[in-house]
């Protein structure tokens, strides 16, 4: 790591105000960068090599010392300049400027991963950061933002995210009819999940459906799927519902299929 | 239905006023009472006999004219008198008060639920909401909100709930010792969600050890649960983690346990 001399940065320093402006969504797709805040994401953007600058409070570089060895370049913030890059109220005195980490669907596709979730339209960044997350958990290789989702370098998608933007192999693609293609002819199933999908989740996973390489693609929690990609997956899948609920939330839908799919691949 | 006079109630009147105060847990739980606002959750509310006075703007009633025909009492409120009663920037014109539905431990068990959610020392209302449906939708007969939990009534619960809260019985307790023990009693097993449990998931679905009467404890996303109720659980569960994530988050965690209880309980 370097360090730049004693001084402090401030909210004016001309570093931390360029760095500021990547909490617009604009800023970061015309940089290719993105902030990070907090112990745990600043961890895993080092390990992945994405940190560019590290900023951090006096007191937090001290108590995460090895972690801010590990930067490449480390500057020294008052508490003003970290409040001002933070998204949260807490951030642990860290907030780093990372480079964007995704990749080409055929880049992630030739790693050949049996699991893969596909974010269509989704535009809540607490549940697509929450799917990367639970993705991520499952064993998926891959995640893939199609159509109008949300920006996967919001903070809050990266906070949500707690570093697994970092493990699995993030896609970014506007046209998820493409999308589809490209997964089919990798041999990936894809599988919509939708509530009133004609085939049961549990009777796929008894018959050993699936058992095969698998994306599943979830749409939004207000509009669910468009039409034309219900259409074009293999299957619609619902998850059973027992009781009295019309339906499970976005987050809990995803989390119920990826695990079928992993207990499916173990 | 009966419908007061013509006239508006406006933020000044009266019941408007007290209804209002709702929106405070001392409030709530020196009355019994709590909001609930929607036309989803008041349908619920409706269904379940729990609605006391239904206010509407002019053009809900008029929207909803067959949820209001069912509704003992309906009034007709200003737009500025629903915006002062609801959470929500969208309650769609719609806020019941509500008397509250939670009932004793003893019986809820009366009646041999075989999937329970323990929700223990959960403080996030939309967690505590969301583990409300998932468990309602997993088909679970009961959902316990023990130690110093979430109000259930909170605004934020009750909407991340989607109704649920109507569906399923809900039970409050100060005393998750005692809740674990008259759960062992009426043969349930106790099932301790968390992160470094000794079984795996996936190996008690195969071993046959989820068709058996359970109950799951969750605690809180930020501390996990309390050292004493993961001692005193029959079991320390851990969804298996095959990626490079350190963990689920709480509402997802608790989606693929309740659900794997499900598929063995179907």
């Amino acid at each position: 790591m370097s360090r730049d001399g004693g001084r402090l940065f401030t909210p004016r320093t001309p570093r931390i105000v360029a760095a500021r402006r990547l909490q617009r969504r604009r800023e970061r797709e015309q940089s290719g960068r993105f902030l990070a805040e907090g112990p745990q994401a600043v961890r895993e953007a080092v390990a992945a090599g994405a940190v560019i600058e590290l900023f951090g409070t006096v007191a937090a570089l001290d108590r995460y010392a090895a972690l801010a060895a590990d930067a490449e370049q480390v500057s020294a913030v008052t508490d003003e300049a970290l409040e001002a890059l933070a998204d949260t109220v807490q951030p642990q005195g860290l907030v780093a400027v990372c480079r964007q980490v995704d990749i080409g669907l055929r880049e992630a596709l030739a790693k050949r991963p049996r699991l893969i979730a596909v974010a269509a339209d989704i535009r809540d960044p607490g549940n697509a950061g929450t799917i990367l997350r639970t993705a991520d958990a499952a064993g998926a290789g891959a995640v893939v933002f199609a159509g109008d989702a949300v920006d996967p370098y919001n903070g809050k998608c990266v906070r949500a995210s707690a570093g697994s933007l970092f493990h699995v192999d993030v896609v970014r693609d506007r046209a998820p009819d493409a999308v589809l293609d490209a997964l089919r002819a990798a041999g990936v199933q894809v599988l919509a999940a939708t509530g009133h999908g004609a085939d049961d989740l549990d009777d796929l996973l008894d018959a050993g459906e699936l058992a095969r390489p698998t994306a599943w693609l979830f749409g939004s929690e207000a509009h669910g799927l468009p039409a034309d990609l219900l259409a074009a997956a293999d299957r619609r899948v619902r998850v059973p519902i027992h009781g009295a609920a019309e339906s499970l939330n976005l987050a809990a839908a995803a989390a119920v299929c990826l695990y079928a799919s992993a207990r499916a691949l173990r």
